[in-house]
């Protein structure tokens, strides 16, 4: 392991985060809040920082190992130190629960442990949004799109930051395919937060919530989640909820004219097919028995569709309270995700329709032994390698679910919580039912848990290998 | 498609299934119970398969559509003339309910629809139970050891219904590996008849719950199921459980004297650790909370484990009072089944065997990119055919899993109910948590429920593909 540029990377990105720290300050003294709890912060980020940068360099190879272990310990420390604007204002008492609510924002989860969200100051309640923004597509790619040069290249950790089987390099260089990203993500923020805005949002709660939309993440600043806002609020959120789910090199292909490559992308047309189909199911289901218009039911339904299948996780009702079938869609939902290549998180449409390819053959196969059958996507061959990674994607993130809900059952509180709780914090979701339904938070978990749900969420937000493969032992044996 | 020789067999198996009705009938002329449910139903048999068999050729080709017709067809006839019986005598007064418990009989899963067994009379009963054994190995591959040959070869039909990714030939010819498997079940089920009645079953208990044991069924004649017996007979059924679970083929080598090749197996380590595991989280779970010795923490934790991931689902406590844990881990169980070539339904532990190593080659990958790797079970190279087939049908037994859900959430009985009772029913299991808990029975859902669960438990029995590629109308249609 080369530990020098390790170390200088993570050196520049937490001076990075200093800098953004600015922002909640900016914040905090704009509405005479205090001002401290961030300038220690950004005291602490320097004094660890600085003497990383400058004493470490960044020759020598970047490979895998050192990629991986960039992208994996750059978000745990990102984690830890912007946990600490939470802690020193004593808005989270405890640091665990700090640490927690900073890892959830981070990787865009929206899971939260703080049961009343309206008594905290503006500049604190900013940077917990801002945390889903930074995180959403990928704080060290910002990081390489922004910095200069830091002499190492880029794709190792692009590709294990990216979410999606295939990291998709728009351009050849990954410095431009990053800043093309950011570009259409910071497209879609000032577009959001202008329309919140004419919709009667202050510019501060349509910012905020634009950090939570855009970046799927799911935290608000009212108790009530989304349900706090008007109507016009609630569809601009669920528009572009659903439109932080879609690939955004599609976006930069629309710029580009390639309209036609948009409308066959075979991952698009699954997304709004499951989109709409859900829809659908949970309109019939909710009309008549818990809303007593069609039109109510299609927006309760259209709202909570795309806040699930994204991973954002925001709410405009207590779902939770809905019917057992209206809850079985959503619950389906949760095992979705939104597409490679956006902020969203989740197994991901492209892993179901590559599975489901391969479903597909597997019938054509028994009728005809001996045909040679391709896997397609999007009219190209998709490798062997590219199916085998999906399906141990597949299969990992099971058996994670499987370990983490054993482990939070411990707590002793019944099946639904535990399964849907550690579903929700894998597939970096936020919510999901009864005890960590809509209306619940993750307050009365145990200090053990809320560590068991941080680190599941790093594990979703990192596609988890990268977390897993740093778990294993051998992973540190130098041969 | 050659109708022909499909009808052929098909008359041959329900001739069978007459032959068969004769131990039932036996049964009751000997208690002086009624017979004439079983004559009235030998001799629906008679007119409907003995003209199928005289008019009928079996010439042609028997490919893989007429071998997957066959065993599809085959099962749902068996089924719905097995369900006669029931009907007729007026101890299943519903149709569809006698054909419900019928399927669970022959698919081994154990679900039943009687909320008072003890009433019914023990004719009835032996034929419930004799369901079990008769599917656990496949009542067509006992058709194809038993009777002459019926002129076409069997391993299309072998292949449908041995349960496992890879049906083993223990001999080439397909005749003489199913009067090896034949024996060795009927061996098993000698030696656990003999050792209940030493234990103090009367011979007709005894009977019937080694066919619950060795077929892995779960069907009993008591309301208490197996805690209606003394501590003797609850080991001697937790051991032959267990043992049903292995793949029978190692009973064969065991036999030749072959111990190394049983000692080496991959896939009967995995088994027997987990079995371990789980028992002895289980203990950890109940002992001092539920159960107050060791001993008897162990004693519920061995049988329920057992009982489980053999998906016998046999039960002596009510495990759904357990605490969380315990549920959890038994949840987990009921996603593991037993070996292939065993007569235990699930997923199966050699597909997760696969499917674990992916994950771990995966891995290997991340930091060796350029190395070849393959995937080695029993240091036999895995093809990719395989390894695709295994994803195959891990992905659609999920799908499955998740399209029951939602269909019996439209009941509106909680989530636990609608997923556990899906999964027990696909998975050959029997009982679930909560509503279909082992104190309650599936009598409760409504008959298009009820036809649901009965395809479900026959998709799992058959392995998802044989019944899933009927139902395409692709496979239809002759090209």
């Amino acid at each position: 392991m080369n530990f020098g540029v390790v170390l200088k990377v993570l050196g520049s990105l937490l001076l990075f985060e200093a800098a953004l720290l600015a922002f909640p300050l900016g914040i905090a003294w704009y509405y005479q809040e205090d001002i401290m709890p961030f300038i220690l912060s950004i005291l602490a980020l320097l004094v660890v920082a600085l003497p990383m940068v400058k004493f470490f360099k960044s020759s020598g190879r970047l490979r895998a190992k050192e990629g991986l272990t960039i992208v994996a310990g750059g978000w745990v420390l990102v984690s830890f130190f912007g946990a600490l604007p939470f802690y020193i204002s004593g808005s989270i008492p405890s640091f665990v629960d700090a640490f927690f609510e900073t890892v959830s924002g981070l990787t865009t989860t929206g899971a939260t442990i703080i049961d009343d969200i309206e008594v905290l100051p503006k500049g604190i309640l900013f940077w917990r949004s801002l945390t889903h923004w930074l995180g959403g597509m990928g704080i060290l790619v910002l990081t390489l799109a922004i910095l200069p040069a830091i002499g190492v290249g880029g794709f190792q950790i692009f590709k294990a930051e990216s979410p999606g089987p295939v990291a998709d390099k728009i351009t050849p260089k990954m410095k431009s395919t990053a800043k093309i990203l950011y570009t259409v993500y910071l497209g879609m923020t000032v577009l959001q937060t202008s329309l919140l805005y004419m919709a009667g949002l202050s510019l501060y709660d349509a910012l905020v919530h634009t950090f939570g939309t855009v970046g799927t993440g799911g935290f608000s600043t009212r108790n009530d989640s989304i349900g706090a806002f008007n109507v016009n609020v609630q569809i601009i959120i669920a528009v572009f909820m659903i439109a932080s789910g879609v690939n955004f090199s599609l976006y930069y292909d629309i710029y580009k004219g390639r309209f036609k490559q948009v409308i066959k992308n075979s991952e698009l047309k699954l997304y709004l097919s499951i989109i709409l189909v859900a829809i659908i199911l949970l309109t019939i289901s909710l009309n008549g028995t818990v809303y007593q218009s069609l039109t109510e039911s299609i927006r309760y339904a259209g709202f909570q569709v795309g806040a699930i299948i994204t991973t954002t996780g925001y709410d405009t009702a207590d779902f939770d309270a809905w019917p057992t079938f209206s809850k079985a869609i959503l619950f389906s939902l949760m095992f979705v995700g939104g597409s490679a290549g956006s902020t969203a998180g989740g197994i991901k449409v492209i892993r179901l329709l590559i599975l489901g390819k391969l479903v597909k053959r597997e019938i054509q196969k028994i009728l005809h032994p001996n045909a040679y059958i391709p896997v397609k996507i999007n009219n190209r061959s998709i490798s062997p390698d590219v199916t085998a990674s999906v399906t141990s994607f597949f299969f990992l993130y099971l058996l994670l679910l499987v370990a983490g809900t054993l482990l939070i059952s411990l707590e002793g509180i019944g099946l639904v919580s535990s399964f849907s709780s550690v579903a929700a914090s894998l597939g970096n979701i936020g919510p999901g039912f009864e005890l960590v339904g809509p209306a619940q938070t993750y307050s009365h978990f145990s200090a053990a848990s809320k560590m068991l749900f941080s680190l599941l969420m790093l594990f979703g937000r990192l596609e988890l290998f990268t977390v897993f493969i740093l778990l294993m032992p051998s992973f540190w044996k130098d041969k």
